[in-house]
C-alpha cells in the first residue's frame, strides 16, 4: 500500500507551472533518482523547496522545483514530493513517466485522498469533502466543503455516536451479568432522553440535505409559461448568451434546456421548458410534459406571463412559484398583482435576480451543520430508522438484547459516515469518482 | 515596477491542486494579510513551506500551503510567495481577487519573466525559451528551448560579441589617437580572422534556423498525388482519427487539412490537399492551387501513388520528396521502383513513418546550437550583413571610424538576441506573447 504512488495533480493543460505530486515510502529516494541539485533530496529538510533538474541518461528533461514532505507531516501522511515544472503537456507527461519507469505507480483517482483517510489524517466525511471543495463553483458550495472538511458533519456525528456507544456498551454489559436481572448498568431515563434528542438531530440534518444537496448541485429553477411569454429569452438574459434558440414561433423550445449560473455566490441550476398551450403536435406535446415535470421536481419555478396578452395556465410545484410579467418594455403595466416586472428582451431582469437570491437563501438560513452528500444523508436516514426502532423498543419495555441490536444498528450506520465503520467496496466507489492528482 | 503580482499559474481548469503565485517587494506581507498559520509567512526561512488557511472578514476560503522566496533566490529575483490551494475554479478565482483587494496587481502575460529579465536573473533570449519550454510539444521542441533556456544561443552569441567588442573599443580608442595616424591598438590581421571565424558562425546559425524553426513549429509535410489515390485515408491512418472527409469521389478535398502529429519525438505539421488532375470545376482548381502551394512550401512533400492506377502528374517541390506507392492491400506490386509501399486503408504504413522520421532527423544533425525563434534569426541576419560589410571595409580599407559604425551593427544587432541592446516596444512585444502567469 505505500509504494510511492504519482499523478499530475495541477489541472489538464498548458500552463506557467505544472504540479507532479508523488507519495509514499521510498518516493524521496525515487524523486533523487531523477533530480539533480546542489545537494540530494533526501538531505533536505521537511517543508523546504529545492532547485535542480530532472535528468536521465543524460537527457534532461526540465528544470524544477521540489517540496519534500516527511511523514507524517503531509497531505497523505507519508513522505512525499510535489514537483513544480513548467507547464508543457510534454514535460508534464514525461516527467509521470520517467516517475513511474523509476519505480512509482501512476495514482488512482482520489488515491492519495484515499492514503489520508487509511493513514488517519481525516475521516472519511472529510476525505469525501476534498472532492467537494474541488468541484465547488460558488461561495455557498466552498463554504459546505469547507465546514465539512474541517469537520463539521463528522464532529456531530461523532459525538452523537460517543455518548450512544456508552450506553450500548452498558447494555450489552448488563447482557454478560444476564442472571442477575436487577442489573441495570444504563439508566433508562437517561437513554430516553439521549435516543430523544439523537432523534431530533438526526431528523435536522435528514431535512437540512435538501438545502445542501441544493448548495452542492444547484438550486433547480425551472422556467414555464404560455408559449412565446419569453421563457428561453430569459434565460438566454441570465446567462449572459445565446444558450437556447429564439424564435417568434411557438413552441420553439422543445427539450428542456439546463444550464448554470452563480448569483451572489449561489449556484441555479436554470431548467428552460417548452411553452403550455393545448396543442395536436406530438412533439409539442412531449415537450410539455417535460415542462411539467421540470416544474414539479425544481425548487424554484419561475412562472412567466405576458404582460400583452392575458394567460390562464396553471403550473404545479412543489418548490416556491415565483410569478413573473414579462414585456413590460412594450407596456408599462400598472396593475402588476404583486408580479416581478421585467423585460428578458432588454435584460432587465434584476428584479428576478434578487428574487432568486432570496428564495435561496430563505430555505439555507439557520442550518449550523448540512447534509450535501447522498451518500451520507442515506446512512443518517437508516440512523434515523433505527433511533426511532430504539426508542419504541424502550416504550414497549423489550429486553436489552433487542435494544442492543437497534442501537447496533444506529451505530453503525453513522459509522459509516465518517468511515469508522466501512468496506473496500464503498471506499472504491467513493474514491473512483475523485479526479487523479488528488 | 516592483508592486506585488500576482496570477494562476497552473493551467486553466478544475484540478486537485492550483497554484497563484505573488511576486514583487511586498508581496510576503501582502499574502500574510490574508494567510492564517501557526505562525507569520514573513517569519519562515526562505525556500519552506507553511500549512495555513486563506481568510477575511471571518470568511475561510480555503487551506492552502504556502512557499515562501526571498529575494534575490526567486525566479523574478523578487520575494515571492507561491500559494498551493484546492483546484476549484471558484477558489482560484477568489483567491486571486482577494490578493488584488489587498493590494496585489493583477500580472501581466509574461510579467513573472519579464521581472526575471529585468532583474537580470535571464537574459532575453534565455526568457524566451521560457516560453517556448512552455509550449513545447516533442522532445525535439523541449530539448531547443531548454538548451536555449540554459544559455546556448545566449552563449554563442556573447562569446562573439565579447571578442567583437574588445577589437571596437581598441579601433574606438584609435579614432581618439587620430592625430598619430601611425598608431593602430587593434591588429588588423587579427581582427580579420575574427571576422572571418564570426562570419562563419553567424551563416550557421542562420542556417541552422530552418531546423530550429522546423523543430518548433513542426516539419511540414504535404501528401499531395492524384485524386483518390488515398491522401485523406492517409492523413487519418497518420492521426489515428477520422480528421479528413474520406470518399470514392473525387475532390472530396478542397481545402488543405492540417493537423499536428508527434512521431519518435519529432513534431510533424501534416497537410492534405486536394488531388491533383485537369478539371474544369473553379472550386477544385483553387483546391489544386493550394495543393501545389502546399508542396512548394513544405520540408516534405510525400508525393502518393496508386498501386492500381498509373499516374504521370510532377509534384513541383523545394524540400525532400518521398514516394509513396499506395493500395498495396489490393495488389501486390513487385516493381515498386523503391518506392515507399503501404495501405494507408489497412493503417500499414510504418515504413513511412520511419522515412519521415529519418528524412527529419537527417536536416537536424550536426547542428550545436539552433536557432528557432524568428526574431532572433532576423537580428542574426543583420549582424551577418553588417560583419561581411566589415569584411568589405577591411578588404577596401577603409578608416576607422566607417569599420568603427558597421562594428558598432553588428554588436547591436548580436546584443538585440540577449537583451543587451533592447527597447521597451520590443520588450513589451515579447512578453505580451506570453501565458499569464509566467
Amino acid at each position: 500500500m505505500s509504494q510511492p504512488i504519482c499523478a499530475i495533480s495541477t489541472a489538464y493543460g498548458v500552463g506557467a507551472i505544472a504540479v507532479v505530486r508523488v507519495s509514499g515510502e521510498g518516493s524521496i529516494a525515487l524523486t533523487d533518482s531523477l533530480f539533480h541539485g546542489r545537494k540530494l533530496l533526501s538531505e533536505a529538510p521537511a517543508g523546504s523547496v529545492r532547485f535542480g533538474t530532472i535528468a536521465r541518461d543524460g537527457e534532461t528533461l526540465d528544470e524544477v522545483l521540489c517540496t519534500v514532505f516527511r511523514a507524517p507531516h503531509s497531505f497523505t501522511g507519508e513522505e512525499a514530493v510535489e514537483i513544480a515544472c513548467h507547464g508543457s503537456l510534454y514535460i508534464q507527461q514525461t516527467l509521470l513517466q520517467w516517475l513511474v519507469d523509476a519505480g512509482g505507480r501512476m495514482a488512482k483517482p482520489g488515491e492519495f485522498t484515499q492514503r489520508a483517510f487509511l493513514n488517519g489524517k481525516m475521516d472519511l466525511a472529510q476525505a469525501e469533502a476534498v472532492a467537494d471543495l474541488i468541484a465547488a463553483q460558488s461561495k455557498a458550495e466552498k463554504d459546505l466543503a469547507l465546514s465539512q472538511l474541517r469537520g463539521s458533519v463528522s464532529g456531530e456525528l461523532n459525538n452523537l455516536r460517543e455518548r450512544l456507544l456508552h450506553f450500548t456498551s452498558l447494555i450489552e454489559l448488563e447482557l454478560d451479568f444476564a442472571d442477575h436481572e436487577e442489573l441495570e448498568f444504563a439508566d433508562r431515563n437517561e437513554l430516553t432522553a439521549l435516543a430523544a434528542e439523537i432523534e431530533n438531530k438526526l431528523q435536522a440534518l435528514i431535512r437540512s440535505f435538501r438545502t445542501g444537496n441544493a448548495i452542492r448541485n444547484g438550486v433547480s429553477v425551472a422556467i414555464v409559461g404560455a408559449p412565446n411569454v419569453g421563457k428561453s429569452t430569459l434565460l438566454n438574459a441570465l446567462l449572459g448568451e445565446q444558450r437556447a434558440i429564439v424564435s417568434d414561433i411557438q413552441g420553439t423550445t422543445r427539450d428542456t434546456v439546463e444550464d448554470t449560473l452563480v448569483i451572489d455566490g449561489i449556484l441555479f441550476r436554470l431548467i428552460d421548458t417548452a411553452g403550455l398551450r393545448n396543442s395536436d403536435d406530438v412533439l409539442e406535446n412531449m415537450g410539455m410534459e417535460r415542462s411539467r415535470r421540470a416544474a414539479q421536481n425544481a425548487q424554484i419555478v419561475v412562472h412567466m406571463m405576458d404582460n400583452i396578452k392575458a394567460q390562464s395556465e396553471r403550473v404545479e410545484a412543489n418548490g416556491t412559484i415565483i410569478e413573473v410579467l414579462n414585456k413590460i418594455d412594450l407596456q408599462p403595466s400598472e396593475d402588476r398583482h404583486q408580479m416581478i416586472a421585467i423585460s428578458a428582451k432588454r435584460g432587465e431582469i434584476d428584479p428576478l435576480k434578487k428574487e432568486l437570491v432570496r428564495v435561496a437563501r430563505a430555505g439555507m438560513e439557520n442550518q449550523a451543520v448540512m447534509l450535501s452528500n447522498a451518500r451520507h444523508y442515506e446512512a443518517v436516514c437508516r440512523a434515523h430508522e433505527a433511533i426511532l426502532r430504539v426508542q419504541q423498543d424502550m416504550a414497549d419495555g423489550l429486553s436489552g438484547e433487542l435494544l442492543s441490536l437497534d442501537l447496533q444498528d444506529c451505530l453503525n450506520a453513522l459509522g459509516e459516515v465518517t468511515g469508522q465503520i466501512t468496506n473496500q467496496e464503498v471506499l472504491t466507489n467513493i474514491f473512483s469518482k475523485f479526479c487523479i492528482g488528488k
